[in-house]
């Protein structure tokens, strides 16, 4: 079997699975225009609307590229679509029968579409098929590990670039800019699909001393202070000196697929209650790893996390300074954000192909951010890790 | 006046502008999500959601940072935010009625948004804001000119940047790397808004020789093969050859504000007939540099650029292969795709401050692209470039 049809294979079981969910829920059929949730349901993407039949062959509806789409596409037909307006007439050219219930991605889909398909389908009572499709999605194939283990290798290379492009006196953006070339030569995609309609995300943060404490709209621990109030978010102007974390945390996307890591280097050596703190986060995703497996219920995993920090007197630094996120990881996948969360009143249990970046880290105002993120996948054996650089803080020379 | 002073003064202005437009339309509020558009309105972005009434000042509803949005907020006060089910009754403690009809951002909102706001208005009528707000963005006062201008010396920068780092037999993508960890050097904020809701665009194209001529789903004369399916956008694996043409079309965010441009380069000697094409195409764009100025209709700008190249006898490679895109240049500012398109049927005319990107281009299968793209300010007495970077053909040693 060759590398595509095995692939193949995986995109079509998908679909088969998606139809099952949709059928106990008594949906007839899906429409979806997310680029991520097309990519997996087709193997490919390009502009247009996948309409997925509660049973047969799924219909890609493609304004462009129509001729890239059928060379792509790995499940189903493909149809060139020149308006919105045709979309009813073409299901039916193509054998469907109009669907009376008609599931929706509901969290992204823009008002505007949402009117339009209101139109073109008067009949049709509408449903949120996002909740199925992130649930689908949070349990990854064989073949999704192999890329999921692929982008932890290269963000291992990433992590690993980053000695030799430190210099003191540089700016953090500058310091960004280099670690982001690098990641681009390893094959990074640059674009990290992130679920949500304002895309305020850009590759990782690359953060210097106190700018890693920095709130922000970001929901993560740590989000930096951005060049100014348009895009707060990453690195800054600031320059980095000698004896402050420096603070990485990126995602590498490979062949679509995110992984996520965070390392603390430092110039020289940091404060005894930064090392401190740092050793108390190794030692939550210790804890944190061994107790993963499947069955274990995500909230339970949040609460070992604040039981360790508080008892080691870091409660108030923990997982982000006066605005803390209230999470211990997160699913990684197509997009950043996949699901589980590792969060309170999350109980739904993990699954073996879960896919997960566990994140235990400390906030300190003013000094900056230190602590530990690694990429992991569910097995029935317990969790095992797909990024291996070092976890311990990195000493550097400063000199490029 | 300080630069803070000067700057609030615009956002201020630009929220009583609106103000009037919502009056016009009898629309009594509009309750704003998307980033661009909050920025806009307030100087900062933090995760919220901004009610501008009609009259009076903006409140700024904050989840988070409240005190990051405090601290940067132009225009308006910030409240913190919990949930959703707050808005009503914290626009009512804040001295505002419930507004009968209330303008929101239809284009980008999710549906999911819109059936929490249909529950907490149920007597309130919901209207499209976003054809409002769009069309006065398009339009930049001298504070966003200057902040512009600086975008597209910093753009100049980087174009000048390409000749030290190509690289005969390297990867597009790693060349694309090199390209834009030196635009973060030199302040490029990583992200580049776009409006809509799959934001799958990467910060513009690296590509080399007949990479340039595949085609895609991104609505641009030229999109690049990407590195696979997942992302089918930008630089892939192909390595730089002698005597084929070296595409770069990049924007630069500045401070929010995008500016874009595209430059040819070539390691040897292009072909004659890509050396024409590239004449054509800087004649074509002396032509529309000649014709804009306020008043003039955007569809005679695209129907002069068509008739040049039908002339050239080059109508068959015009903005894009088999595929092409029916406009010749298009709005930027906060968003790469701002208003005005200049394409068919676009006959609201060209006013004083509208910033546009020209972009006449070529692409010829299995060869590559040439062309030209600058961005121009719309002034009472013509167009004035904001990228000055030379606009020929650039021979480089591909020795770096």
């Amino acid at each position: 079997m060759t590398d595509r049809e095995a692939w193949q294979q995986d995109v079509v079981a998908r679909v088969r699975k998606l139809q099952k969910a949709l059928q106990e829920q008594e949906i007839e059929g899906a429409l979806l225009v997310q680029s991520a949730d097309i990519f997996y349901y087709t193997g490919t993407f390009q502009n247009g609307h996948l309409y997925l039949p509660v049973e047969g062959e799924p219909i890609y509806l493609v304004r462009r590229s129509v001729e890239r789409a059928r060379a792509t596409t790995l499940c189903g037909r493909v149809v060139k679509l020149q308006s919105f307006r045709q979309i009813p007439a073409l299901l039916q050219e193509h054998g469907f029968k109009l669907p009376r219930t008609l599931g929706l991605e509901l969290d992204i889909l823009p008002v505007s579409y949402f009117l339009q398909y209101q139109k073109l389908f008067p009949h049709t009572q509408f449903r949120d098929v996002s909740p199925i499709i992130r649930r689908q999605r949070a349990v990854k194939s064989a073949y999704e590990l192999e890329l999921l283990r692929e982008s932890g290798r290269r963000l291992d290379q990433m992590l690993a670039a980053v000695p030799g492009l430190v210099e003191l006196g540089e700016t953090e953006v500058a310091l960004a800019g280099r670690l982001e070339g690098e990641a681009r030569r390893l094959g990074h995609q640059g674009l990290v699909r992130f679920r949500g309609f304002n895309p305020d995300f850009f590759m990782g943060h690359f953060l210097t001393g106190p700018s890693a404490a920095e709130p922000s709209y970001f929901d993560g621990p740590v989000s930096g202070p951005g060049l100014d109030p348009s895009f707060a978010f990453g690195p800054s102007w600031r320059r980095l000196a000698e004896n402050e974390p420096i603070y990485v945390d990126y995602a590498f996307a490979w062949r679509g697929y995110v992984t996520d890591a965070t390392r603390v280097y430092v110039v020289g050596r940091l404060k005894p209650e930064l090392e401190r703190a740092h050793q108390v986060a190794l030692e939550i995703q210790q804890a944190l790893l061994e107790e993963i497996r499947p069955g274990k219920s995500p909230a339970s995993l949040y609460e070992l996390a604040c039981r360790m920090s508080e008892k080691a007197g870091l409660k108030e630094y923990f997982q982000g300074w006066q605005q803390p996120v209230r999470f211990i990881g997160h699913g990684v996948g197509l997009e950043l954000n996949d699901l589980p969360v590792l969060a309170p009143g999350v109980e739904e249990p993990l699954e073996a192909g879960m896919v997960i970046a566990i994140e235990p880290k400390f906030v300190f105002p003013g000094e900056g951010a230190v602590g530990i993120e690694n990429t992991v996948v569910v097995t029935p054996s317990g969790a095992r890790r797909l990024t291996n650089y070092p976890d311990a803080v990195q000493i550097l020379s400063g000199r490029n």
